[in-house]
C-alpha cells in the first residue's frame, strides 16, 4: 500500500473561492476537508485579496497538503469578470506556492472528464460523482465541491503521471 | 511645508511589472526610485507569480512607501492575455496590502489625463511628461515609466481629495 499523498484542490473565486482536501493512496481516494473563503464585496479589492490570500494559508497550515491543483478556467462572459477572477487565481496559485506546495492546473473540462467521465457534464452531475467517489464528503458551497472535483483530478493525473514515468524508465 | 508623503506606482504584468516612487509635498514632486520586476517565462505560473511577489516585496521594504497606486487597465485583446493580467494584478493588488500599505486603483485615462493633460496620450508623450515632472527620473522600461505616471496621478489625486475634504470640512 502506497502512503497517502494529501491533495488541495482549489476553484478560485473573487467572492467566493472554494477548496477541498482530499488522500490519494493507490486507487483509494479518502476525503479530508472542504470549505469556502469568502471575501467581503463591501472591502476593496486589495482588502478582499487579502482575505482570500489569509483564507488559503490558514487552510494550508491547518492541513498540510503536499500538492495542490487550480481550475484553469476563464469567464468568457466579459473581460472585468476575466480580470476579477484572474485576481483571485493569482492568490489561488500564490499561496501554495510560497508554502512550498507544487501547484498543477487543469482545464475545466479535463476536471470534469476525471469525475463524470465526459468533457461536457454540468455542475449537479460534478457533485454527484464527487459524491459518489468521496462517500464522507462534507461541503458547504458548489465551489467546495468543484475544488474536490479538481483534487480528484490531479488524483488521477498524477497517478498516470507516475505510471507513465514508471513505464518509460 | 506639509510632510512628504511616499507614493508607490505600480504597473503589473506577467513578465514585466513596473514600479516607481515618489515623494510629493504640497505641489512638489520628488523622483525616488522605479525599476521593472520581471518573471522568467521558462517557470510555472505559481512560480512566476512568486517572482512578482518577492520582487514587489522587497520594493517595499526597501523604500517604505505610505500609499500605493495601481492602473486598473484591462486588455480588451483576448481572455486569456485578461486572465493572464489579472493574475499579476492580484499579486499587485496583495503585496502592498499585506505590507499596511493601502492601495488605491486609477483607470488608464486617468493616469494618461494627469500626466499628458488628456485621456488620449501615447506611450511616447507619457514617458516624455514623466521626465518632465519627475527630472531625475531614472527608468530602465516603459513598464516603470508607466508606474512612475500612476504615482503621479495618485499625487494629483490624493491632493485633490484632501482638498475637497478641507473645503467640505
Amino acid at each position: 500500500m502506497p502512503s497517502p499523498i494529501r491533495i488541495l484542490g482549489i476553484d478560485p473565486g473573487l467572492r467566493r473561492t472554494g477548496w477541498g482536501i482530499i488522500e490519494t493512496a493507490g486507487n483509494a481516494l479518502a476525503f479530508i476537508a472542504a470549505g469556502t473563503v469568502r471575501s467581503d464585496a463591501a472591502l476593496d479589492l486589495a482588502a478582499r485579496l487579502c482575505q482570500l490570500h489569509d483564507g488559503l494559508s490558514t487552510v494550508i497550515e491547518a492541513h498540510g497538503p503536499a500538492e495542490a491543483a487550480v481550475e484553469a478556467t476563464f469567464v468568457n462572459r466579459d473581460a472585468a469578470a476575466t480580470l476579477k477572477l484572474g485576481q483571485a487565481r493569482g492568490i489561488a496559485l500564490l499561496v501554495p506556492a510560497r508554502a512550498g506546495v507544487s501547484v498543477a492546473e487543469y482545464a475545466p473540462n479535463a476536471v470534469k472528464k476525471s469525475v463524470v467521465g465526459t468533457g461536457h457534464g454540468d455542475k449537479r452531475q460534478v457533485q454527484m460523482m464527487v459524491r459518489m467517489l468521496l462517500p464522507k464528503a462534507d461541503f458547504d458551497s458548489e465551489d467546495a465541491a468543484d475544488a474536490l472535483a479538481i483534487a480528484i483530478c490531479h488524483a488521477h493525473h498524477r497517478g498516470g503521471d507516475r505510471l507513465a514515468k514508471r513505464m518509460a524508465g
